[in-house]
């Protein structure tokens, strides 16, 4: 059986393709192609979607075919709905031939298109829910910290069920099970209104002059083949430009501040945003009776899972 | 006498057209045209400054060209130095007849485009001190507050001097003097990382979904021909398109929330946004021995000068 799984996002549109034999995994490649929505993306996603299945399965088609979303949180789509439905659409265009095509639910149980397109806001940016799922049939209890490049997710599972209290976004923001911020997209303000600069507590410039990707680049907690996404000023991920994007941030060049005095802003906003991670971590292990350092085993997961998942789950 | 007056910004050029006879002045014309350095207007400055001074002076040439300059800040330039060349050039390359062609530096006076060129980081963002330097003439003692679009100026006049303790941004920027928050372009994120939705204090998603002039204009504070930026995701400025672009700031669609969430929302990050220009406000007020609220006339301007500059001064 060869199944495609696709993680539609809007910054990002991700496939994984398995190849299952007798119940075992034979084969299992990934790829991911850059196609931000607000960008011309929502126009080139059939296109896209053909080309991802042709990378990875040569030409042959998949016997199933999974899918998962954030891509209609895009502000290209006047709502959700809009946006879930036109995704679906694509998919159902391009697979039409496939049965079954499912999609994930925020409760991580797959529906068909026709019900996923009727029900819509139960399938919107539920793609936390599917790694958690198979989680829950690992562990009986767990807490999950998925950081990627944009948001994070920290999904609690007790008794071998997701026991996070939020299901959409916006309920998952309040209960701090979705905190928007990552490993590379974040902008610093989002992170922090001031920086420590030259002896003083300097205001953050409201623009997006420089992302979290500057700051862990010069940190050395990604190299720049990881600095995956586009830079604030469209140019290269070398670590010169990274400090010459962080000096931006204080309305400053480079030569004002220093590298050392940059490095030191970096190691603020890293430490800031692990904080924010762990405050709202806090307020997910409030409502639950056990902590992570006694008996929860904790799974990181991402690509800021090991530098800002883990380090925030050590403070807990 | 015919002088061209110049602001040439990050996102709009602003021009003046001032016709001076025997000492009075006796025609006065603006015009501001969007143009987003980011967004191809660094190529396109020298054909705006054609546009905006023929509009103005119908074909006649002044006798002396005033500027100045925030547009260097754009990340389109890879230093304030770059940038304060290349729009200086732009300028002489069009006005080349005219002597003199004078620029304001960070004090207020005015240098010629060879003394701007040479020093140039003196002459970066000096906008500020232009508008202080007419004051200081006219009240021995005031604080100016200058909200615009994008940012807050607070600036003391004392003894006909400006009293400012920092000169270049990144230095205003500690002192407090000048606020990176605005009456239209401000992303919600930057004024707060919270807003009260259904209940509950909801971390505000880290993108740019919408603008402090959405919230200003669902308050009433603006009309929508006053809302000259471009908006978050490009659509037009209705209300009905402003409490769509803020509920997406917590990842919802309007009927999540209802038109009264929303405004309450709206009413929150004015609140906010106040706050944020009164605290730096008072770290301003802390150096001097006066207050406004006793013997200093407050001077606000700009497009939110009276909704946020002068509540946040009544605060003082």
């Amino acid at each position: 059986m060869r199944v495609l799984g696709l993680d539609i996002g809007g910054a990002n549109l991700k496939a994984v393709w398995i190849e299952v034999v007798k119940g075992n995994i034979v084969n299992c490649q990934t790829t991911v192609k850059y196609l931000p929505m607000w960008r011309g993306g929502k126009d080139r996603l059939p296109v896209a979607l053909r080309e991802v299945s042709d990378v990875l399965s040569q030409g042959e088609l998949p016997d199933a075919v999974g899918v998962t979303m954030t891509a209609e949180l895009s502000d290209v789509f006047e709502s959700k709905r809009e946006g879930v439905k036109y995704t679906l659409q694509c998919v159902h265009q391009i697979y039409n031939d496939i049965d079954p095509i499912l999609v994930v639910d925020y409760n991580g149980e797959m529906g068909t298109i026709k019900v996923a397109q009727r029900d819509s806001l139960r399938y919107s940016s539920a793609n936390w829910a599917a790694t958690a799922k198979i989680l829950s049939g690992i562990f009986a209890d767990c807490l999950l910290i998925d950081v990627g490049s944009t948001t994070t997710d920290i999904i609690p599972i007790l008794n071998h069920k997701i026991a996070t209290e939020g299901r959409t976004d916006m309920d998952r923001l309040a209960t701090g099970e979705l905190v928007y911020t990552g490993a590379l997209r974040s902008d610093i303000q989002s992170i922090t209104h001031t920086l420590p600069v030259n002896g003083r507590e300097t205001e953050v410039a409201a623009e997006r002059f420089a992302l979290s990707g500057d700051a862990h680049l010069i940190l050395g907690n990604i190299m720049p083949e990881e600095y995956s996404t586009e830079t604030a000023d469209g140019r290269d991920t070398s670590r010169q430009r990274c400090f010459a994007r962080l000096a931006r941030t204080v309305c400053a060049d480079p030569e004002m501040i220093g590298e050392t005095g940059l490095t030191k802003m970096a190691s603020y906003i890293y430490d800031k945003q692990v904080d924010k991670i762990y405050r709202r971590l806090m307020n997910v292990l409030s409502r639950l009776s056990i902590t992570p350092r006694e008996d929860l085993p904790v799974v990181t997961t991402g690509l800021g899972g090991l530098f800002l998942g883990r380090k925030a789950a050590y403070k807990s």
